[in-house]
């Protein structure tokens, strides 16, 4: 099969942008795509949007978007699932184009959560567990994870402090990055201090909903322009999966049964194993999810995904690097837009133009998206490609 | 290219079914469909859906479709086009398999309209418009189809009844279709007399909202279980496009581009014209709706759309039958279930079991699924393959 890469990226700043509405967010992203693939045009959209029916009163996102950045007559759909509406739109895209039905799909994530505030935003969010069993009893994600960081740290005998090192990690690879929300390293006394959310989920558990876009365009590599610049990334694995959409439904609610399916269709694709894996961007809207994906993926053994956190091994220079540009707790969570996120920095770090924050020698990564607690995972591998 | 083949259809009734929630709904239609495939195992869902985050409160809907199927593990995503969800969704099952990527995929359009009654529904369906320019001064899509048809009828000098012909059609057709919410003729009188909504626009241009699920499921032909029984239907040629998503930005609001494009390139793909097209089902939400797709596609010059149902040519004996089995008018609009009806009836129609309905020797159909004023459409031209 032909090599399927990323000819482009855009990303905006993330953080709380009043006073720019969702079309702006996304126009933003697209153009510096498009500009960074040097201009090749697309023929289908694929959106990555979660709750914008809700927060911002709009449905029909996706014509919205290419509307608004003069894409008229292109292919133009939204895909939703939940937080991983950003993994499921690049997957989308990549299939469209990997299939040879399109030559060139642009994926945008976009979310504008300030179009909505305080309750407005946790009702929004609601609505992505299920409305008839949990959000009508007041259950919110946040809650949810609490119970679920509870029954770890009981079964696994976690010390208060022990998912600290998750939120250190972010907020330390988050200074460098400019298009981070949080840009200050926090200590772990900080941590230790931070108020509670959800007892025991504390405010540094849990990642800011933020507003934000980012792009990236597809296409075939034998399709790039003939003077296209750019260190060559392709999309080597991508693997998806489903599971209850409700905890209480699941056998072992410690155990993401999704984030393990993805990443093995995924790896297997590319024929790589757990070694060869140079970075990891999980979904890190909250720190036990970080712990799990790791537990889920393979890098430690179940019960033992915080201590990757606390022993430094998630850092820069460790054994896995993870949330590498600041992860969604220093970078911000943006919704449906969180997983083109990643996408956009892991090919940052591939073609080697991280800069303070380069893992060295970076060769492939793994990029998770997760929908509810897991209810859906979507997994890619990005890989550097050698160049003549 | 292989066989893209529908292998299984399945729908539930059409109508107001309070006591029956989104998951139930979705569940009905893909036992039929799964059961009518002869047991074939999907490994991705894709759902339309157009409302459910505002009508039910409930997103990530193609996850609680999947698990109350008992699913799984499987990829669930849902493809969000507005009206056209269920034609994007199926779109999208249709790339998966035909990339080689997915071996069976299942495709489910469901919206539950109940969940919500009155302003909520209306509200709900402001969101497919534009948020910022459009919804925020109060046009429903009702209201907008109304103006859309003022003009038409003044451009086109149009007597008053000029648009009877499509819901005359319609509702004949929906009496022999068991799942049709309105099985009951209408006649010339009673269009004449009937209540205005939005002037020009009566009740009967307009279809009723519904709840509803249709559910198809897609294999290559290789795939096939080898006692497979019903007579083989294939997806031969797939189109889609987007165009402004508000009507005061068209150049010419009353021609749809994008009808035009997704069915030329649907038309292409199989190469194929318009004589060799069987039956048509058109995106009937408005009566307007289905002159001017009339138009856009070719059977009829630009102005003259509505008189294809006042001569009858729409009919089951026509030229180009039209809503064969009753159309959105007399079946109900599903929302994002709508296009993957048409997908239902089609096959039905294909595989020679439509009945009273059945259009004569009908070898090729073309199916189309619009969101908000054609700002996204989508095509599918639906042939009957030769058994040996």
């Amino acid at each position: 099969m032909t090599d399927v890469v990323i000819a482009g990226i855009g990303q905006t700043e993330v953080g709380e942008h009043w006073d720019i509405g969702l079309r702006d967010l996304a126009y933003a992203a697209i153009h510096d795509a498009v500009e960074d693939a040097g201009g090749l045009k697309p023929q289908s959209l694929f959106v990555g949007n979660m709750l914008a029916p809700n927060l911002s009163r709009q449905a029909h996102v996706a014509v919205l978007v290419a509307d608004f950045a003069g894409l008229n007559g292109i292919e133009a759909v939204t895909v939703e699932a939940a937080g991983a509406s950003g993994g499921a739109a690049l997957r989308q895209g990549y299939l469209a184009v990997a299939s040879g039905f399109v030559d060139v799909a642009l994926v945008v994530g976009v979310e504008k959560f300030t179009d909505k505030v305080g309750a407005g935003v946790d009702e929004a969010l609601a609505t992505t567990g299920d409305a008839d069993f949990e959000a009508v009893q007041g259950v919110t994600p946040a809650a949810q994870a609490a119970l679920l960081m509870k029954r770890y740290m009981h079964e696994y005998e976690v010390p208060a402090d022990g998912f600290a090192g998750f939120a250190l990690t972010a907020h330390a690879n988050g200074v460098a990055n400019k298009n981070a929300m949080f840009r200050k390293a926090i200590k772990a006394e900080v941590y230790a201090k931070a108020e509670m959310v959800s007892d025991p989920l504390n405010m540094f558990d849990m990642a800011p909903n933020a507003d934000g876009a980012a792009a990236v365009l597809l296409t075939r590599r034998e399709l790039l322009p003939s003077n296209y610049k750019n260190p060559l990334v392709k999309v080597a694995g991508s693997g998806a999966s489903s599971d209850t959409l409700a905890l209480h439904d699941r056998k072992d609610m410690l155990f993401f049964d999704t984030a393990h399916i993805s990443a093995g269709k995924a790896m297997k694709q590319v024929g790589l194993t757990l070694d060869g894996i140079d970075f990891f961007e999980y979904h890190d809207m909250f720190s036990i999810f970080a712990a799990l994906q790791l537990e889920a993926v393979g890098f430690a053994i179940k019960g033992s995904g915080w201590k990757l956190a606390a022993d430094g091994s998630i850092g820069l220079k460790g054994s896995i690097p993870c949330a590498t540009m600041g992860g969604m707790k220093a970078r911000g969570f943006t919704g449906g837009a969180a997983g083109v996120y990643q996408a956009v920095e892991a090919t940052i770090q591939l073609r080697g133009q991280a800069e303070a924050n380069q893992v060295r020698d970076a060769r492939f990564g793994l990029i998770q998206s997760l929908g509810g607690p897991a209810s859906t995972s979507v997994s890619h591998i990005l890989q550097r490609l050698d160049q003549d």
